[in-house]
């Protein structure tokens, strides 16, 4: 085993410091905020800090670092009030990846990208067509992280639209059916596949497998 | 595509409500953090919403729901000031699971699994044994999230402990060399492989692979 203690880690040029920090705390969601201008012009960025916050009310929550990318997508969410979150599968992680690139505000990553926008009645922002998992938020409240500057974004979740297969017993989604995938740091994409599911664990009970 | 809306979400029963609201944000990372009691008793349990929060200094946060089991946890945390936060990998996971049992305050659930307590000098939180990751955390502070109760917790990592072979160019951690999982919903385990990494992506310029 290796130790990186608080000094080494601080003293780390940046690239490894980063690599190894957004490493450390395991995978991550891999997801896209799709967004849209007053004037109009769709955004979409993927995020990887996308965390539910609760069921009832259904709640999530994600990171922004206001120092990176995803600026137009936080003045998109404070403008419109309103914005999706789209699971990427692993046809879409070339053009997931590139929306992390600054584009300008008035640039639509769409159009820069193999990624397609879709629409739903009664719904101004766009979706990411192709996701099997597609959640419609609506804007809260945030969080000011003073120790570092970031932001957390709280949102409700107004409505999800699945893909019909993935929902199994007891509304239970299955990603790996749609190898929806997860992300290992900064740039890495992975496809998990389902190992085991356990039942509610009792105490003093031996913890059962239900697959 | 089906649809469900907030509507369809707050009147579905707990267990299918739970399934769904914990399954639509993606995959989530999988740590154990494990405390100490003032009476110097161990406590163990899973949780997976530990995030990243930035590098420098390098932070992480996770949520605790007050009224479901990791009550211990919290309590640890604040009583001690230091916790450390466990990647789980394949061969864990049943131990894993089991340590979200409601176990009272004086059971550690290292007596109840097959997980194994670890120290390192001069740190008396334990590690858990085996873990490919180990991070020794302090607490900095915590945010009540009004909106349902929740609360973050930030910390700053003050060591990280890697076992060396999945130790890359750069400090990228490679999880999957040691089969880390990632948790799809509330119970079901994943195992995740490689599929692809891209170079920093830069507008108008292709993402490129750096596999």
């Amino acid at each position: 085993m290796i130790h990186f203690s608080k000094e080494t880690i601080q003293h780390l040029p940046k690239i490894p410091r980063l690599n190894l920090i957004n490493s450390c705390t395991g995978y991550k969601s891999a997801n896209l905020i799709a967004t849209k201008t007053f004037e109009g012009i769709s955004n979409v960025a993927v995020f990887s800090s996308v965390t539910h916050l609760g069921s009832d009310p259904a709640m999530l929550g994600f990171i922004l670092r206001p120092t990176t990318v995803p600026r137009n997508t936080y003045k998109n969410i404070k403008d419109i009030g309103y914005f999706t979150v789209n699971h990427i599968v692993e046809s879409m992680i070339v053009g997931a990846h590139h929306t992390s690139a600054r584009y300008e505000e008035n640039i639509s990553e769409f159009n820069h990208t193999d990624l397609e926008e879709e629409y739903y009645a009664g719904i101004s922002v766009p979706f990411v067509k192709g996701s099997p998992v597609q959640i419609y938020c609506k804007y809260l409240n945030e969080y000011d992280i003073k120790e570092n500057g970031t932001i957390h974004i709280i949102a409700s979740i107004e409505q999800i639209i699945i893909k019909e297969n993935i929902i199994q017993k007891e509304n239970w989604l299955r990603l790996d059916l749609e190898n929806v995938v997860a992300i290992n740091g900064l740039d890495a994409y992975c496809v998990p596949k389902l190992v085991n599911r356990f039942d509610y664990a009792r105490p003093y009970v031996p913890t059962k497998s239900i697959v």
